[in-house]
């Protein structure tokens, strides 16, 4: 596969983390990044240690792609709607499709008929599974760490992949279970967008996930989503808690953020880590008894001596060992979870 | 509409809460309960005070309705087997149908050739209302009183209808929102099925439901959903929580289950009332600040002196009121939520 990323305006910034992640994942070639506000720079300029791939102005000057990749998670996973005619371009030069909209392009009609016209596929990769059953307690004894957070974009799907990535250069037999539409894009054991499952269904399909990849793994990483006290999300965030009945946690926290991304303003401040460690240990404690190990901190938005200061801090004050995994590949909360 | 209940097996015990909330709390005529295990009987032989209703053996037996009532709310929401000839028979006879599985009856190939021909209308109270939106925070400063609860079925939606009834007997302007089948069945200001609506949406559908009935009632009563430590559902339970910005919350207990329904042996103990009320009001504190004001004792498995015992351990150790309110109608818990 050869991939252009649709990521007009979000490339940096709010709303582009499944361009973003899939940018540093995903194990194909990408040939383009479409976002109009950042054409013209290469996205190793934002990313340091990052691939070299040119960011361009439109699909027009995309080259050689056979897979466009539809880049944005605005909330509520609608399609803007200046996007269009690039996915119809697309679409009628017989190129594939991956979307993580919550709008599912395979059942759009304009799109659907070019579709069928040109052979192109489209998937939409929020589609929920068939066949969802209720959470009955079966997976409760898999070998489960699951990377929660205070937020939304924060890192949890980074360090989820750092961590089995890092797991797997020490010899050891790791899966990665997705929840979102980011990491089903860049590959796992097993994937499937919590938030678009019905609520009666979202731990039994979280249950499902971890059985099928513990049979074959020692031990499965599982990305998590949103927050326990984020006001839209919450009840995703502890479906996956608890139907992935977590042995471990790692608490992905962005120190900058006070109140809870595009809720600004109006009362939704995030929590502390010491009040989010206590309620997640406390949530977990009569399902599976899972304990928070370590701290993922996500620093885009400070400066190396920032950061290595503010993980000195929480290192000193909670005991638990803390790492930007985007310098040094989980490496610390590995071993935390390993010795723990 | 006069309505028959169809509800083998289950219109005492498990799955058949729909069932009893029907029979309990419908306006309308009821003429039948259709439950081969306690046919003969009435069924106000079970609920002292309740209406008379004959329980007959089979769908023959059931007398002049115009409704069926699909009274069964089984793990998973599937539609028992052996319920097919009784529900393809009423449909055949022109009577409408009315279900709450998840089970769509209105997509069952057979059942929709048949309500075609005969005219029967056939309404899946389960099906997610259209525009499904994110919560905003546009429904924070709503009067909401949220009945929450330690477990399924330990009278969430009763607390709350008999909060709203004896709330109106004073002269309150006060609304109810359904957040299941049952209480969106037997009359509600708002209501839609939580736990069928994707993850993403249900704590939006609660905050458009309680805005919408807040408009024109000076208090609301929101019906919550599961556990907060469910295996299975507790993200349902976190979701109405949160998109109902619960400002008074009520925690619906039965002292006697040590572990969740339909759960049993498997290692999931129902959590004490003290540390319940702790995480609800943790949970709640950057959300909505919500407060629990007051216990609804489900006392179906306990004697009147051994209810009158805990109510008095309850008051005196938590210093909160406790009631039972199939016997006093929610008198002493309304007290508690206009006085807080």
């Amino acid at each position: 596969m050869k991939l252009a990323i649709l990521a007009h305006g979000m490339f940096i910034g709010f709303g582009g983390k499944t361009a973003r992640g899939v940018y540093l994942y995903s194990p194909h070639e990408i040939v383009a990044i479409i976002d109009r506000d950042r054409a013209g720079h290469d996205a190793s300029e934002f990313f340091p240690g990052g691939r070299r791939v040119p960011i361009v102005k439109s699909i027009e000057e995309a080259g050689d792609y056979d897979t466009l990749v539809i880049g944005a998670a605005p909330i509520g996973g609608i399609l803007p709607e200046d996007w269009r005619d690039e996915i119809k371009k697309a679409l009628m030069e017989g190129k594939n499709v991956i979307s993580g909209l919550h709008y599912f392009l395979s059942e759009d009609e304009e799109f659907r008929s070019i579709a069928e016209k040109t052979g192109a596929k489209i998937w939409d990769v929020r589609k929920p599974p068939e066949n969802l059953k209720v959470a009955d307690g079966s997976g409760k004894n898999v070998n489960t760490v699951l990377v929660a957070g205070t937020d939304c974009s924060v890192g949890k799907m980074i360090t989820a992949v750092e961590l089995t990535q890092e797991a797997k250069r020490r010899g050891i037999n790791a899966g990665f279970v997705a929840t979102g539409q980011t990491g089903i894009m860049i590959g796992c054991d097993a994937g499937a967008v919590i938030d678009r499952i019905p609520g009666d269904f979202m731990a039994g399909t979280v249950e499902e996930m971890v059985k099928k990849v513990g049979k074959e793994k020692e031990i499965v990483f599982v990305e998590g989503q949103g927050d326990i006290v984020h006001p839209a999300y919450s009840g995703v965030t502890l479906a996956i808690l608890h139907g992935s009945y977590a042995k471990k946690i790692i608490i992905a926290h962005d120190p900058t953020r006070k109140e809870h991304s595009g809720y600004e303003g109006l009362g939704f401040p995030i929590l502390s880590l010491e009040k989010t460690i206590e309620l997640y240990e406390e949530l977990a404690a009569n399902v599976s008894g899972g304990k928070v190990v370590g701290i993922s901190v996500d620093a885009e938005h400070m400066s190396e001596e920032e950061v290595e200061r503010y993980i000195e801090k929480v290192e000193s004050e909670l005991g638990l060992p803390a790492e930007n995994v985007l310098k040094t590949h989980a490496r610390k909360l590995l071993d935390a979870v390993l010795k723990s």
